[in-house]
């Protein structure tokens, strides 16, 4: 027979697929009634429009159905008050549970403040060009509203498994332990619209939250910007230190000294510059064309006496890898001498 | 006998709950009509959704209900425009939005979602291809963690000059009026290192307290991502509507489709799209590489129905331009068609 108390049992194996914790944990399940073979309950969201909306209504509404002597199961959906919200925000932020054994050896992220010059290329590169080197590398991408890390490593839609003690990073065919919110949901275009807050506590929980287990290396790809993500990175994330990344254009080089000096501000240590999109190679002719103009990545490296770790070109080569879930093809040629420099920085 | 003025001074007395202002103050009573002693208005709400929604219609039912000779009350609730909601947003903050003597005819954001794929370009080449139209235009630089237009239309450093009544946006040689974060700061490469609260603040006054005068276009150049700023552009500038620039990287596609979804969500006409670094044009043997892989600009268009204004290659003189504070000498050939089917949109 089916009851209450069978029923919040079964809803408690269902997690928040954000935080990895229980929806009964958290104190979004209200209201459960059973009468005859039909469960009723509501489901307190923290707004109504949360991503996770579909996916939560119906793990919970899946959870109960299979259990046995259930006939039907109602659902009903509600914004949570003020004082529920709270309780959600804070549970979810909640103590460590007790069992969790990530041990990482160095943090480093990959910054520029200016979009698009390839932050997330050099992130996947260099997770690449370690892991070939036969370290344990995570990837974990903190651009919230912008993450391209999924889109260049799955060529399926691939998602994290929620265990007992938090959520699992999903692994790249070479091993490389990856956490974006674009696993997370349910459609990779899918908009995410929030604020400040609850991009940095979505940050804090892919730091704390998730089982990263034993790392040498966990690379943070940044989101353009001095604002809020890289704040939280730099202030929550105990950070080997920074990787910045530039493109010839004299505007982007502004932009990433805005960076730099935030680096320098936050007392984060910069390991090095790399440049990406130096030329283009005409596959026709072979020329090397500098589409971005000259290169300046020696003059930024000088200014804030940091090495030059290397040069990227532009090439349709990446895009094409990149655009089909297939980085890890990309020979490594390029980006194991920028690895290399590295190690060598962080283990100084 | 109750009248249409007798309600309104009723309706006077009902307070919105988070502000304290009144709901007539704030724009959210229309249409109040009075048959025999049966009294009928509208509120109009910035999102259906909002939490205090029963509440303000009890509130403001009672008010009406309660006068002499009133038989009976109607209550309509509708979402407000983006004109009345970016004015309600403004009233709420005590600012009046009218009262300046600013006149602008068409606000223009220009998004993307996506860093680095050339937003600011456009925001810049469009400026430039309206003003050359003989329209009064305005550029209103959002981004403020990563400000490109300075560096694209100065040559030197400016200042913009303060008078008794507001801050005097900076022109350019061919008389577009700019603001931009950058203008303000001591050296341009200088980081702003702000959370979303403060990047929301200092673009609400580059909106309400810059003195823009009288514009046909004022161009908003957004910075990467759907959080604060894009947020704050969408709910308080009474937009018309919205240019996506994408690249034809699909990892860009995915992202500008984000910021689409964004924009429906939100409620803001998508005017259009734009395709930046469509190809580069090899300077030895003029073949055309698509250095990004082949245009996707098509399908992004068609699936959220837009039309395609335009495409613009990667083209090393734009760069070289852009860095050198010459925007303003780029030929007019690729752009002004993307204006003009702008300007056909707007005035649809």
């Amino acid at each position: 027979m089916i009851d209450e108390e069978r029923a919040r049992r079964a809803l408690e194996g269902v997690r928040h697929p954000e935080s990895g914790r229980s929806i009964i944990e958290l104190g979004m399940v209200k209201d459960i009634s059973v009468e005859g073979g039909k469960v009723r309950f509501t489901l307190a969201l923290p707004f109504l429009d949360v991503p996770v909306r579909d996916q939560l209504v119906r793990d919970a509404k899946k959870a109960v159905e299979d259990l046995e002597g259930v006939e039907g199961v109602e659902v009903d959906v509600r914004e949570m008050t003020q004082r529920e919200r709270a309780y959600f925000f804070s549970a979810q932020e909640g103590a460590t549970p007790e069992g969790r054994a990530n041990d990482i050896r160095h943090v480093v992220a990959v910054m520029s403040g200016k979009g698009g010059v390839g932050k997330s290329l050099v992130s996947g590169l260099l997770a690449l060009a370690l892991r070939e080197r036969g370290f344990g590398v995570g990837l974990l991408d903190a651009d919230i509203t912008g993450p391209s890390i999924p889109k260049m490593f799955f060529r399926r839609p691939k998602r994290p498994q929620g265990s007992h003690d938090g959520i699992l990073p999903v692994e790249s065919e070479k091993g490389i332990k990856i956490m974006s919110i674009n696993l997370l949901l349910e459609r990779e275009d899918e908009a995410v619209i929030w604020r400040g807050p609850l991009i940095s506590s979505a940050i804090k929980q892919f730091w704390r939250d998730v089982l990263w287990g034993k790392l040498d290396y966990l690379i943070v790809d940044l989101p353009p910007g001095t604002s809020d993500a890289s704040l939280t990175v730099m202030q929550a994330v105990p950070l080997s230190g920074v990787v910045l990344v530039t493109s010839p254009q004299e505007l982007a080089g502004m932009v990433v000294r805005k960076a730099a000096r935030m680096a320098q501000r936050m007392g984060t240590p910069m390991l090095g510059l790399v440049e990406n999109m130096s030329y283009a190679i005409c596959p026709k002719c072979g020329a090397e064309i500098d589409v971005f103009g000259p290169s300046r990545a020696g003059e930024i490296a000088k200014l804030f006496g940091i090495p030059l770790l290397g040069r990227i070109p532009l090439d349709p080569k990446i895009s094409e890898l990149c655009d089909g879930g297939r980085i890890e093809e990309y020979p490594l040629e390029r980006s194991a001498p920028i690895a290399e420099a590295l190690v060598k920085r962080v283990s100084d």
